[in-house]
C-alpha cells in the first residue's frame, strides 16, 4: 500500500523499519464474529472526510473503489445510523460525506487509542525495553 | 481452532456470535517490521506456563509443535533475554518453563490491555452504543 497522507494518525511500519521497538494499540468493535469497527475503516472513514468522495478517499489509500465502497456498505450496516451519506447535486456535482455519527465513531475510536497509550505509558515503556533495537 | 482452558485471559469469539458488541483492543510490540510480542506469542508463553512443556502447550493450543518452538524461537531472539528456557533432567524427564523474563512479558502485556480497557471505559461504552447488536 502506497504512503497515505489522509491517514494523519495511522502507523507507518516503514518508517519504523530499525531503531527503537513500538508498541501498537489496536481497537476493533466485534458484533458477533464479524469486525464492525477497526483500523481500517477508521482511516478509511478520515480519507472520505479529507475528499469527500469514496472513490478519491479509496485512491488515497490504494484501495479500489470496490473494496472502499464495500467497507463503507459494511460499516454504515453495523451501526444504528449511518457513518457515509451520498451528497448529491452542489457546485461539485455531488459526493459523500460523514455523518455526525461517522465523525462521533472517528473521534472515539482515535482517542481510545490515544487515551489508551497514554493511560498505559510506564508499562509500555517497560515491556518496550525488553526488546532488543533492531 | 479449538477451545483452549489454558487462554484464561483470551477473548472467545465464538461466545460472542450473537448479542452485544464488544470492543477488544489489542497490543504487538513491533521490532522493524517484525512482531517481537503480539497476541498469539503471548497466549503460547502462558500455555508454556501452565504445561511446562512447549509440546502440551500447543497442543493445548491446537497449534503444531513446529509452529510453536517457532513462535518461541522469535521470542527469545526478540527480547534482550529469552523467555522460555529448556528445563534438562528432573523427575519428568525435563520440559520447558519461563523465565523471569517470560513472566515479567506476560504480566505487562496483560496489564496493558486491561489498564487500558478500564481506562477507556467511557468512551468505548459510547463507541459500542453505536454498533448495532447481532
Amino acid at each position: 500500500m502506497p504512503d497515505n497522507p489522509l491517514r494523519k494518525n495511522a502507523q507507518t511500519p516503514r518508517a519504523n523499519a530499525s531503531g527503537t521497538p513500538t508498541l501498537k494499540l489496536r481497537a476493533r468493535v466485534m458484533a458477533g464474529d464479524a469486525i464492525a469497527i477497526g483500523p481500517g475503516k477508521i482511516d478509511l472513514l478520515e480519507a472520505i472526510d479529507a475528499t469527500k468522495s469514496i472513490s478519491a478517499a479509496a485512491k488515497s489509500m490504494g484501495m479500489s473503489y470496490r473494496r472502499a465502497w464495500l467497507l463503507v456498505d459494511e460499516i454504515n450496516h453495523a451501526l444504528s445510523t449511518p457513518a457515509v451519506v451520498t451528497v448529491t447535486g452542489g457546485a461539485r456535482g455531488g459526493g459523500s460525506d460523514l455523518t455526525a455519527t461517522g465523525h462521533r465513531v472517528v473521534t472515539l475510536y482515535r482517542r481510545i487509542e490515544q487515551h489508551a497509550m497514554k493511560a498505559c505509558q510506564a508499562d509500555i515503556g517497560e515491556l518496550v525495553a525488553l526488546v532488543r533495537s533492531t
